[in-house]
């Protein structure tokens, strides 16, 4: 078979049988898309939205037994991975499981206190939700436990509202009920398999919030740095900065001078690990190093000095229940569940973001809903269990995974070291001073600071780096939630301002091919004589179809005056390249039937290029098709200026 | 000069001057876009975003005189068409102004009633907006004065919160000072040319709501046409029902028949109109004709019966001043302000999209931004005069339209009548029945509920279609501010899921030419071995960067076990269309960045084609294009397809 007879038996083969002859060139039909009922495209959107992993793929073509396994390894991910388990995997995880231990005890206590909770607190949080996230999570290098960020905002919040020194068994209390409800939001999140709202929180505002969230708690650090013993319990930096200027007569040298030494030498082993990944160690194990040296020195000064604070009694033993302390009604309902919902997405944004990273370093992939649900489930039994908010944390992982973690039995090994430490240690931490807390604080959320970052962002694109400085700024100055809401409104803002004002582009031919490109982008392209080629690169919607007829217009008008102009042949026919039309609404619709209507009435040609399937149906649905004549739609650029210029011709030729 | 030479001349000129040469097919190589500031790209971006129509442009190459005159002509557009005004013109306004003063007096009336304000606030609202209209506004048809769902709203919102009998003074004042909000919010979108805030009122979102407004508004005529006396004065579908129903015992029949006898006669006469819009000057004339006769019968049996309710005392004279009732603080000031902006923006959009629909069957331009002004400032001005919102309404347009009018001299014409009336007739309105205001009001609004472009919603666009749904429950049973911010919401959740789930295409070639189309359209389309082509159909943001990565990933998943079956080559380039990615944020340059290193893991070449402006110049800046290699980014599909597959012919003859 030739090839020409194998083209024009394909062309009378296919759905949409109007082969169009020409003298020219070849014309294609634009085809509407395989006929579906409105069922059968709400069940594809409704995969499309929910399901874009396909997670039953794996269970087709299976026997039943099959499934059963295929769903238990499913929900419990240690199924896959503990068959093959082996000693030479175990010495690894023993490692890497002690060392994010030695980071996790002196984390978990200064952790606690960013949230103003009890130092004990931090330590139960480090035992219980490890040991659930290795049973349910895919990660096999997330180091969990507390985290700065969720820690920060959920004692900037609650303390607003309460006092954690006067009502502490209230703040308790809200602490563990927002930790349910963080719990329960994440694991719906997953459940409904809704994954796609903590995208929301694109990266831009994250590094603004970070940044912000850092300055504003290595500020709260002064009070234990500078020895302060009145302090604002507000968050926003102006409270903040006046209460460290106003209680100057409270500052001590001895705290500051501590303070300063271990800042240093903490900050020293930091940039020492930065540059050499290899020696990673020397910063994990700096915190417990830090405070086991002023614990001792301390203790050994005890009789000396009164003006070093430290963090006093501990009780011993393990997480005690705490069910008893939810509470689901009363006037501080609301509260808990809004410090829930924020705390629930902010950790969960970094867990996902953190198992993610990590998974993409060895080439695994981690399931963003399987791991909400994850650590959904453990929030909920952290909250019963004395454990608040906890995630997948950035440094514990990153320490994890250098320590050479294979599987999530290294959080195991981690909680069965924090599980001794428990039951026999806490009363070496009797002396431990909190201006040692303070100073790994502060070098935690130093890090956290990523200003190359942002200066990356303002190179690329301006609204991003908008976007970042809006959260920066709003948790600096407002709040947290405010300066989210702010940097998220900013972000969606970007995405309709994108849509309000589409570009519009005037193409032209590069000679000698079928290409139409941008005339003002490439030199090489051309204007066709008595044609205006507009490409739109955006979705026709209600929220832009006035202005994109109105922008449409002013082209043709413009055009027709540069004509006059140059004294170039008149215009005849405008092509509107679709390409990028990705959607089209009602209104969408109603604006090209009224351009087509106008431009009618000037006398000029109007048609459609290479509509896309969902546009063509629309296009179809609305009768459009029908008013424009299927020759109003061509498939390519080229083969509709062929077309048309070769129907002037023969109408020119005849008489 | 010859073709071929000057083709080679074009491409060693252009800004890209890399030339590939290759043994099949000439490769253009995809050019960055002219270089330029950020500032001159901010400069062009508020210019796209605030000044799309080029205001200035007629300004240019003029002396300065001519520029006096056009800016004359620009702010006030009487000075453009009063020089050419003459006695032709002027009778067709005449006929047209009588005839639109005929609907005007007892609409003014109803419409008051509406916003349960006294009567003759609507004939003072017929009176001074229009006249600043027909100087400042630039729609020859647009016929002035209150309008039902603008007065409806302003009645619904105020006296939820204040009772129009009780503080009547204070409701007075209340709805002055939300007309000056709505004037000053309506003229500053026009002076800050920010006209597109209204587009996202789309027409499906205003289809329902309306359709909502005037069941509401139908149903709370029921109290003047069954003659209740006492009546609920909240505006839920639910409170009036009942109220209805709870008040049978003061239902009478004198009303009952009176109203049906003339809702019959209206509607009668509106039904001919609309099948024979020649006769538009029954239903025009219909309403005052039946104001007419029923107050001559109220008057005639007004011994006989008590039970038919009439307006009563109306003051003679024209509108006093009301500069003194403004107030701007104190409680209710907040109130007023939100009456304002959603009384404002609603009244906006009717009036905007009335002016435009005329200008449209007559082909002349209303220029959106200016149009916003003059309703504003015709609305500050009312505020001052006894005047409540009012815009322009498209039962008036219209009927202005059809009784010829052709310059804003028929708003003049109509104001001189309401003058008359306001000054001598006003006694002459004290026996009409509120009943037959009622049967004006029901006649009125049924018009607005357009259940067949509800139906066309549904079946074109569905997610419209919802939105349309929501705005019409939203305002049923929840309340006017509400179901609006719900029906935008979800439209712009409609704009949103589209980013959030972009839709991908598989592409195949149409063979013996150079165009690739979706293969699940076009069956003429087929694979190309080894290669697998991706078409992404959304801009790539923060909000789907993560998803369509796993979605390319699972592309290629499910190419490569379709692969397997059918035993063919394996598969080797993974081609991603750009042409429709309109734009790409940071997360979204980070995605390609990932797949990338992803792909090559996997032995996957992968390569961009034709990125457009905006994105290219994002790839560059963030040294993408360079990790890529300038080799990896083709112009079109047909090139990539063809450059590669030369190279592997190559390697493979090589030894």
């Amino acid at each position: 078979m030739s090839h020409e007879a194998n083209r024009v038996e394909n062309n009378s083969s296919s759905p949409c049988n109007v082969a169009r002859e020409t003298t020219i060139v070849e014309i294609h039909t634009v085809c509407l898309p395989p006929e579906k009922t409105a069922f059968q495209k709400l069940k594809r959107r409704v995969a499309d939205v929910f399901f874009p992993d396909d997670p039953l793929q794996r269970f087709r073509n299976q026997t039943w037994r099959n499934r059963v396994v295929l769903g238990l390894k499913s929900i419990f991910p240690i199924f896959t991975w503990a068959p093959q388990y082996n000693l030479k995997l175990f010495r690894s995880d023993v490692i890497s499981g002690l060392t994010i231990a030695s980071l996790a005890i002196p984390q978990g206590i200064s952790y606690a206190k960013l949230a103003n909770l009890p130092p004990i607190i931090g330590l139960y949080s480090s035992f219980v939700p490890p040991l659930i996230y290795s049973i349910l999570g895919s990660s096999k290098h997330l180091g969990v436990g507390p985290v700065s960020i969720a820690s920060l905002v959920m004692g900037s919040m609650l303390s607003e509202s309460i006092s954690p020194t006067q009502d502490s068994t209230l703040y308790l209390k809200l602490a563990f009920t927002a930790t349910f409800f963080a719990g329960v939001f994440q694991a719906s999140l997953g459940l409904l398999r809704l994954g796609f709202v903590i995208d929301f929180l694109s990266k831009a505002t994250l590094i603004g919030f970070t940044a912000g969230a850092a300055v504003i708690v290595a500020l709260q650090q002064l009070k234990s740095l500078l020895g302060i013993v009145h302090f604002t319990s507000q968050m926003q930096i102006v409270p903040v900065v006046s209460s460290v200027l106003n209680h100057r007569s409270e500052w001590s040298w001895q705290p500051i001078v501590m303070g300063l030494v271990f800042l240093i030498i903490l900050l020293t082993t930091r940039h020492i690990s930065m540059k050499k990944p290899k020696l990673f160690w020397i910063s994990a194990a700096a915190p417990l190093t830090s405070v086991v040296i002023s614990t001792v020195f301390v203790y050994l000064i005890r009789s000396k000095t009164q003006s070093i604070s430290f963090i006093g009694y501990l009780p011993k033993g393990l997480n005690p229940p705490s069910l008893n302390m939810l509470f689901f009604s009363g006037t501080h309902l609301a509260l808990a569940i809004k410090t829930g919902l924020i705390t629930g997405i902010l950790s969960l944004t970094e867990g996902i973001a953190v198992g993610r990273t990590f998974a993409s370093l060895k080439n695994y992939q981690v399931n963003g809903n399987k791991e909400m649900m994850a650590i959904g489930f453990m929030n909920m039994a952290g909250s019963c269990t004395s454990c608040y908010v906890t995630t997948g944390s950035f440094s514990r992982s990153a320490v994890n995974y250098n320590a050479g973690a294979q599987t999530a039995v290294s959080n195991i090994v981690m909680s069965s070291t924090v599980l001794v430490t428990l039951l026999f240690l806490m009363p070496l931490f009797y002396y431990t001073p909190n201006v040692i807390l303070a100073a790994i604080i502060v070098t935690a959320v130093i890090g956290l600071i990523d200003y190359e970052a942002a200066y990356k962002l303002w190179k690329v694109d301006k609204l991003d780096f908008l976007a970042c400085i809006c959260s920066f700024f709003g948790v600096l100055f407002i709040s947290v939630p405010l300066g989210l809401a702010v940097a998220v409104g900013v972000s969606v803002l970007k995405i309709l301002l994108h849509v309000i004002r589409p570009n519009t582009v005037e193409l032209g031919n590069i000679s000698g091919t079928l290409i139409y490109q941008s005339l003002e982008r490439y030199t090489e392209a051309s204007r066709i004589p008595s044609f205006l080629i507009l490409a739109i690169e955006s979705p026709i919607y209600f929220a832009n179809s006035s202005y994109l007829q109105d922008r449409i217009l002013r082209w043709i008008r413009e055009e027709e005056s540069r004509i006059k102009e140059n004294n170039e042949s008149s215009l005849k026919c405008i092509v509107l390249d679709m390409t990028a039309v990705t959607a089209i609404d009602t209104s969408g619709i109603e604006t090209v039937s009224e351009l087509r209507k106008k431009l009618e009435k000037q006398a000029l040609q109007f048609v459609l290029v290479n509509p896309v399937g969902s546009v063509m149906e629309k296009l179809h649905n609305s009768k459009i098709v029908e008013s424009l004549g299927l020759g109003g739609i061509y498939l390519t650029v080229g083969e509709a200026v062929s077309d048309i210029s070769s129907t002037w011709k023969a109408q020119y030729a005849q008489p």
